[in-house]
């Protein structure tokens, strides 16, 4: 047993390269579902988060994020998507499908998009066609789902643990 | 590239033996953080959740956890602790201190407590010193503290991660 002293809010752990992971988010229910997010992306050193329709972001919640995450505002997803792809991201979705990986298993390609789903409705058809690969996060009780956003912060926490330093 | 096809709802993930990771959550600031992460412990099959003073579960949040999640009420949390460290349950705690080890190489000990701290006080000293070990979440960017409920999730998640079966 440590003799453990707190030393909270200390500075944030070293990356050795910036971070190759976007998030992108469709237009979604919850104005505190997506600052939620964005506060985890953040926290997780993230640049770049994709969001979309009538967005907000709520300062009491996603709190100080820094000028080194830039959000991007779009109308929908699948056309900055399909850029992004040209441009040599991969796009994996987070969802339940037919051929979802687990995410235990899923080895992140460092340069991806993260795609997430709405609330309700999850990741529709049209983005779903576009993705490269979709992974779960197994849920083992009720109530048989996460919450978006807690889903969303597992799945960046799972591509930080791969690469630890960026 | 697949043909991915949404399979929202299914039903959980069969576990092979009936998960021993217990959380422990001290008298809180937010009913919604807690309800939150009452919600993360039903999907992740746990079986007891500890919680403190005048804590208050919203079912709109929490939703329909199911009776394998027991939730007991506590004045305080060391009693509780002592009891269980007595029953052989190691206790972790999850907070930024002088000794925490990064979760990503911590092997969790599969019968736990995860001790998770108070939003603005974290875990404070009458209980960090019955602790067994100390994890921390890597933060890498601004706001570098993540919400507690998102941190509880992650902490969770990586749990499952090396129990993925019970």
């Amino acid at each position: 047993m440590g003799e453990f002293v707190q030393t909270r809010h200390r500075g944030p752990f070293p990356l050795q390269r910036p971070r190759e992971l976007i998030l992108a988010c469709p237009p979604m229910k919850s104005n505190v579902n997506l600052s939620r997010i964005v506060r985890a992306a953040g926290c997780c050193g993230l640049r770049r988060l994709i969001c979309c329709g009538r967005a907000r972001i709520l300062p009491e919640i996603a709190r100080d994020t820094g000028p080194e995450l830039v959000i991007e505002f779009h109308r929908t997803l699948p056309p900055v998507l399909q850029r992004l792809k040209a441009e040599g991201y991969s796009l994996i979705g987070l969802e339940q499908t037919t051929d979802s990986q687990c995410i235990y298993d899923f080895a992140f390609p460092r340069r991806c998009v993260l795609v997430i789903g709405h609330e309700r409705l999850g990741i529709e058809e049209d983005v779903l066609r576009l993705l490269d690969a979709v992974v779960e996060i197994p849920v083992y009780g009720l109530p048989h789902a996460h919450n978006v956003a807690t889903a969303a912060a597992i799945s960046i926490y799972e591509y930080c643990r791969q690469y630890p330093t960026g």
